[in-house]
């Protein structure tokens, strides 16, 4: 699991069925200083996240199993909203 | 999920039989910015994406689900085209 | 597997109800000189880990199958404590 | 999908029974000017390539597919010979 | 498929119970010159490999594969010794 900030969507009208109904958001990977690490990626959202917000995601299988659709092309998908990093 | 863009195609006539009549597209990822980030990649066209096209690729199980041939040795495929991207 | 640190915990009110009941530590990967290498990442305890001690983690299928959940939406667990490590 | 070129082959006598019979290749990672990326990795061919040649190589499940052989311990398969990049 | 050299052992009592039974070795990844490339992993061995033997290691589910071990948290195993690599 790695911590992201929701920072946009995307859309795309003609995709994979099975896609449809599945929001798409693009999430900045950081680090625990909550510093950008990486380029940003695509995650499935399950939570309800918005724009702005700290998550959790999930990549593979576990990025399916979140979506509660495991017959969906779906690789990344966020999982939580982070409350609190104690470190 | 990851963005990219269709900078090519690639011909295999000696190749896996389970991966004929799938398109072999040359996919260069690329940031939010639409910059190139990192080499380019294959991946199996399930959209009807043409060259130039900015789209939308997942890697692994989800590839295969994706093409809808789990039989296949496919792990990177395209499942959408991008329409926006909301920053 | 890998060897890391556990140097904090993330707390999720809002998350996947698969993964209530699973502690979220946040891991500090380490070499085999113990020094920090990569960004942390969150890993699901399965072992009882303290912040501060030497854990082994895993990634992927096999994190879900040390945390025993099949069905949850996880891709790094720890699994066990470092005693030793002999070079 | 990746592209790659045969460099070499690697022998191992004392190994997995379930490797017996496949062919194991040393595979140069190439960009799609055929430049070297990457240090080289070990797949196993499944559709006669031989040293020098360019091959489209998977990984993961993807890779024991091509092999057909599901219960062999294989994570890199050659799934096709490059007749052409058109870029 | 990836070439390492057996550089030490890791001990953990405290495991998944799994876990027991699996010798956890150390593995400096290697590139075909046979020099250091990457920090140590660790790789369950199943082929009885020795301290400064070259190996060849796989991941993910191969590895449990590897292991006879499917239902065991390993995602990194030995599948075989070195003998040759021919460039």
């Amino acid at each position: 699991m790695y911590i992201g900030k929701v920072i946009g969507t995307v859309v795309a009208t003609k995709k994979d069925n099975r896609l449809i109904g599945s929001k798409l958001m693009i999430i900045q990977p950081l680090n625990i200083e909550l510093l950008p690490i990486e380029e940003p990626i695509i995650a499935v959202d399950t939570v309800g996240a918005g724009i702005g917000e700290l998550v959790i995601i999930v990549k593979g299988t576990a990025a399916r199993i979140a979506a509660q659709k495991m017959e969906s092309p779906i690789d990344i998908s966020i999982v939580g909203l982070v409350d609190e990093i104690n470190i």
